[in-house]
């Protein structure tokens, strides 16, 4: 059985990811995704263990304890974690699963599984990224100010990741992001099973 | 000035080479080729530094000495060789240059030059193979028997590749290629510059 891809689309906020990822999905539909377990009460329409996976703080706890987590993060006092055993399960099963994460997330998955192919989505430039930041809305100066400092020391990661999209347009994105799923489908490192069996035969 | 890719299309003979080369640099006509120096005679309608650098064997020597090939081959006593200077200048200009090629040559430009993406083309199987090779109908059975017996060696030299694109379909094959070639752009080894200027602003 040929093992899937673990594929991590990531990026500072602003970038695109949410547009993308779900374009790319889309696309894809034979592309896994993972549920997070997390510690926040469900939002309507929440469900259990299509949403997430809720869970106390102190089951999370123990989770973490335990080494259960692909990555974790603590976001407004609430704890989020992927559970890794499922995403291992699908890997061997030979599913490509595919993640769309926060940069340090995205560093975490990466130092647990450096098999995992990695995304870094870009913003075409910080004017754009500031226009975007605003277009939502949701922030006022003093945070937009904060939002876009991160974004710049974010954007300074980029050397841990394995490939960059610039995302000027999302559907020439998305293409990029396909393009880069099927390439490494085709990395020599990753058929040799295949390659050795017709070799025998 | 971002750098072009050097791309190399390689596979054993009735892999389907030519016919996913050609297919691929119809589809991306921004591909450029590369024109080798042969000491050969011109057939009927070929024309110097369109299909090939005609060459003496005094000159062709000259050439190799100086180091001034990319790769080079002998077949059926003439001498075929790849000049570097045009193909250095093309990816220095930006350009990406494409090559197909056999497994000696591939490999030789892989050690003359690692940065270059090296695409293995695998026949679906050895069935296959002995069928595109008998159809050709230019083979007595010897010359068949020993062509496939080196297609065998030839495809246990797959690990000196990036990539491995079996070749069950031409259209799928020639898809999968130029996905290669669009993920290669998207390495951030290939984009550390553009990077960099953008972090300055």
């Amino acid at each position: 059985m040929k093992k899937g891809l673990l594929i991590v689309l990531s990026g500072p906020s602003g970038a695109g990811k949410g547009t993308v990822y779900n374009a790319v999905t889309a696309c894809c539909p034979m592309l896994k995704k993972s549920i997070s377990v997390t510690t926040r009460k469900p939002r309507n329409g929440e469900q259990e263990g299509v949403h997430y996976y809720f869970r106390t703080v102190e089951e999370y706890r123990k989770m973490k304890a335990n080494g259960e987590f692909l990555e974790t993060a603590e976001v407004y006092k609430n704890f989020y974690g992927t559970p890794q055993a499922p995403v291992f399960r699908m890997l061997e099963e030979g599913n490509d699963v595919f993640f769309e994460i926060d940069i340090a997330g995205a560093k975490q998955i990466k130092q647990k599984y450096p098999e995992c192919v990695s995304v870094f989505l870009m913003p075409p430039s910080f004017a754009v990224l500031e226009q975007r930041l605003r277009g939502r809305g949701t922030e006022d100066e003093e945070s937009l100010a904060t939002r876009i400092g991160s974004a710049r020391s974010e954007l300074a990661q980029y050397a841990c990741f394995d490939y960059i999209v610039f995302n000027d347009d999302a559907q020439a994105a998305t293409k990029q992001v396909i393009e880069i799923i099927a390439a490494e489908r085709c990395k020599i490192s990753r058929n040799e099973q295949t390659i050795l069996k017709m070799l025998e035969k």
